[in-house]
């Protein structure tokens, strides 16, 4: 018997090895049971990759939500500290450029004070019936490219950029909205329709306090 | 030639089948291959379950810390709405029951108003020598089970529990410390030395600022 004998057998006899795979310390076509294996490990990996790519996602959504978070306590202390309508609007407009990085916003208050608290002359709009009416019909924060002509009318001109977005912001004075913050911004996706209100509904209720507070509202 | 014939040529020649494993498809002795490839399956399912409680612990962390960020922008809008020191005393007290869930706290004042506001007399301390000084020598918060008898003796009796930990949070007024914020509790991990105090001194700075607003100080 020669290795060719066998050889040509073995050829011949395609399950002879199969029937002594065991005694002869053999195993045949287990690219199946490999492959299996493997498609295991791929499979894990790829999980591995999905959740730490969910994880950063996460991560940078918290750090972001955090952020704002304490932008608004800094704020909240700097709007704690103020006694008055032009002291208030002061630390709100420092804020809103130098925290939140706005360009384009301002403060527009519809109701007159109960008590003799002065509003300053460029945030008094108690005067113009049909602006007032519209700030005092602002029920929840407005987002997105829609703006009424006379809201617009009310944003400080900015001959260098075209407004693409616009924040609308109802402000509580009392029992009801008593003024507006408006913003606009040269990106269509700052103020997008859509965007989550949370963060903004906190400065709101914020400067609504105060506001309250010091135009005698309670 | 018949099968017992190659079944004892093989056995007599070992190395037969591995020379020609390719050409009979067969692999010998993979048993290093697939269990390389199990180890990197376990390996990646024990990466993965890793992961999961780090994500796990990292939410729990972030969820605590944005419910804390969220009682102190609450607790602000409580403070902004406050015009008298009882006003913002009653707020505080309110929102360190409810939201925060402490039960044996006070607030001391230590300095006098710059103007005519009312210090209601439990909050004032300012004709007590000794501890005055030791309120206005605070420089940042304190927590642990050390306390001096003349600060523990602030807080109101409880005789159902034994105090185990305490918190002593000084409050900014003008330019200096001018109050102190004191909490006691049961649980000596409640305020444990060593813990983050990033989120009291939110507190104390917004308390600070209203009070600074009350009294008077600039």
């Amino acid at each position: 018997m020669n290795k060719e004998n066998v050889l040509a057998f073995l050829r011949e006899h395609p399950d002879f090895l199969a029937e002594h795979a065991d005694e002869l310390g053999v195993r045949l076509r287990d690219e199946k049971v490999r492959s299996f294996a493997q498609a295991q490990v791929a499979a894990s990996q790829l999980k591995i990759e999905k959740m730490a790519s969910q994880l950063r996602t996460m991560l940078a959504d918290s750090e972001a939500n955090r952020t704002t978070m304490l932008r608004q306590l800094a704020l909240d202390v700097q709007l704690l500290g103020a006694n008055t309508a032009g002291q208030l609007i002061h630390a709100l407009y420092r804020s809103l450029q130098e925290d939140f990085g706005l360009q384009q916003f301002v403060l527009k208050i519809a109701v007159k004070p109960k008590n003799k608290a002065r509003i300053p002359d460029e945030a008094a709009v108690s005067g113009n019936t049909k602006v007032s009416a519209e700030i005092v019909g602002l029920k929840k924060p407005l987002l997105g490219n829609k703006i009424s002509k006379e809201m617009q009318a009310l944003l400080p001109d900015d001959c260098n950029t075209v407004a693409e977005s616009f924040l609308q912001l109802p402000i509580p004075i009392g029992g009801g909205t008593g003024a507006v913050l408006l913003a606009a911004d040269a990106d269509v996706n700052r103020f997008a329709e859509g965007l989550a209100t949370e963060s903004v509904e906190y400065m709101a209720a914020a400067v609504g306090a105060a506001l309250s507070r010091i135009m005698g509202y309670r």
